[in-house]
């Protein structure tokens, strides 16, 4: 079947309403179809839907598959909101908000056990060995960015290397991990897998960049979270490393002065971090950097060397990654 | 080679010391290490040899199976860990006393996957898709267990069939799915498999119960946890529900006051409340309950079917577990 974005959308969500994972205790359940239910973009899913039509029709087949990967991504959203005390998510209050911090705790193991199940019953026999082993290894590179994110909250100074590292584990490698799913149920060669896995990759990294520049120069109206955030938190974004890379020493004393201040109006933090922003062009770097990523994964694709019209939709899938304004 | 009890302890103890789940961040993989090496009687990596070792000879080539149950038996002390609020594990510091809250949530999840990615590369690829799914229909099993558990805490009363089916989940199945996986890497018969499981699953309803009467009544000196803790938290164990069972109005009220006297003497509260377990003699109806769960275990023992000197080792575990007094 031929492949298009509003098809496969509302294939993926129309999955996931079917999703019964269990019932009892309603505790345990419960929070799993309530986060499952938030919506999001569903990238991920996308990705393996994607990654499977890149070398043959049968996309629908994977759409199985491709919920597992959208349950793991919202298991570590459901753990990561209790260790960021966050209470909100899409805009509705989090699970351990609206349960408490136990539930929360125990329905994202669940979940995470069920995510294995799911990919158990899934996927063919022949190809489950190499595909839970690449799952196994992507999820636990996703929890050592979890934690290397965790880490740098506590530092003074984290250098762009680090950084770079932390968001390549904690995002991109589950966006290369997608599509490298879909393109092995696809039966694609192991060069394609590969070439696709570093899309992927490379996207996801392009993709957090623009993530830290909407966090401060977004349109308030289409961003969907508060402006700002980022700073507030002292989150060591790229804007912020790179800042303090650049920043002369009445600069850096003024970006660590603000850092440190408590009880401070959070407008006034943002404006002055921002301003500091302005003068040293860390927009204009983080957009550089940001789209030579986004360069590297065109460059992954035409590696990939897939038919032209399979290659296209990857290309409009990246192309809305990069003007997306939220 | 002959299966003796010295030896796979050792066997099991060296191979843990040589597990090595990861290393960077450091945050992330030291928790995982410290929980492991804290120690504990290794039942269930004991129970994979003991079931591969009931149907055949080469019960050292399922140590790194057996492991992977051990792990997985860990990651839920940690996470339970965490819920309990406990600030100790064997006498030690828990892992999120020792480091945070956040730390053990992260580690205990990519001990989870580390699980996984252990049976994956240890299972022959034959058996792999039956014991992975066995694996994740008990370990969701657990997870309902412990909800249940903390379900229970929240509530002024629980019945004795709610209970059983919480200790059944919790504990027993853990039991039950280890010995299934050693006498299927075994190549035992379904018959043989579903008897060991049953076997497994009995023993550990049993072993649940006698850690309810040992909480109460075992030797200070021998138990190594505090006497009457379940007392003075408000478990609702096997006693306290038979005791709210079988009493008279008086003693109802007198329980119900403890349970919710706050600012009370410690030990006071465990002299009254087991002043009335022996007034109903509820220990005597524990043990009776226990033994028959004890009897079960012997007789799915005996339809198992097994050699008589492989039953033996079975049966000489069983006894241990039985005579236990910690």
């Amino acid at each position: 079947m031929d492949f298009d974005f509003v098809t496969a959308q509302a294939a993926i969500e129309n999955a996931i309403q079917k999703l019964n994972l269990g019932e009892n205790p309603r505790e345990l359940y419960d929070p799993i179809r309530y986060i499952m239910s938030l919506g999001g973009k569903r990238m991920r899913p996308m990705l393996v839907l994607l990654g499977k039509y890149a070398v043959a029709d049968e996309w629908q087949e994977e759409l199985q598959a491709a919920l597992a990967v959208e349950m793991f991504h919202n298991f570590t959203l459901l753990h990561d909101d209790i260790v960021d005390k966050a209470p909100l998510r899409r805009g509705q209050p989090t699970v351990h908000e609206k349960w408490n911090d136990s539930i929360a705790l125990l329905s994202g193991d669940v979940m995470l056990v069920k995510t294995y199940e799911h990919l158990l019953e899934h996927l063919p026999p022949t190809l489950l060995p190499v595909i839970l082993r690449r799952f196994c290894q992507t999820a636990a590179k996703v929890c050592e960015g979890q934690q290397m994110d965790m880490n740098f909250e506590g530092r003074k100074r984290v250098s762009m290397e680090e950084y770079l590292s932390m968001i390549r584990l904690k995002t991109a490698v589950l966006l290369g991990f997608s599509l490298e799913m879909g393109a092995l149920l696809g039966g694609a060669t192991p060069q394609t897998v590969a070439a696709l896995y570093e899309f992927g990759l490379q996207l996801g990294i392009g993709f957090q960049l623009k993530d830290d520049i909407l966090d401060v120069y977004g349109e308030p109206n289409k961003f969907g979270k508060q402006i700002g955030g980022d700073i507030i938190a002292n989150k060591k974004t790229f804007l912020l490393i790179r800042a303090l890379e650049l920043a002369n020493p009445m600069q850096t004393r003024e970006l660590d002065y603000w850092m440190n201040a408590t009880d401070t109006n959070p407008q006034n933090k943002i404006d002055a971090v921002k301003e500091i922003y302005d003068q040293l062009h860390v927009r204009q770097q983080a957009e550089k950097v940001m789209n030579s990523y986004f360069d590297n994964a065109f460059a992954a694709l035409t590696a990939a060397n897939l038919a032209p019209e399979r290659a296209q939709r990857l290309r409009s899938f990246a192309q809305s990654v990069i003007e997306r304004e939220k």
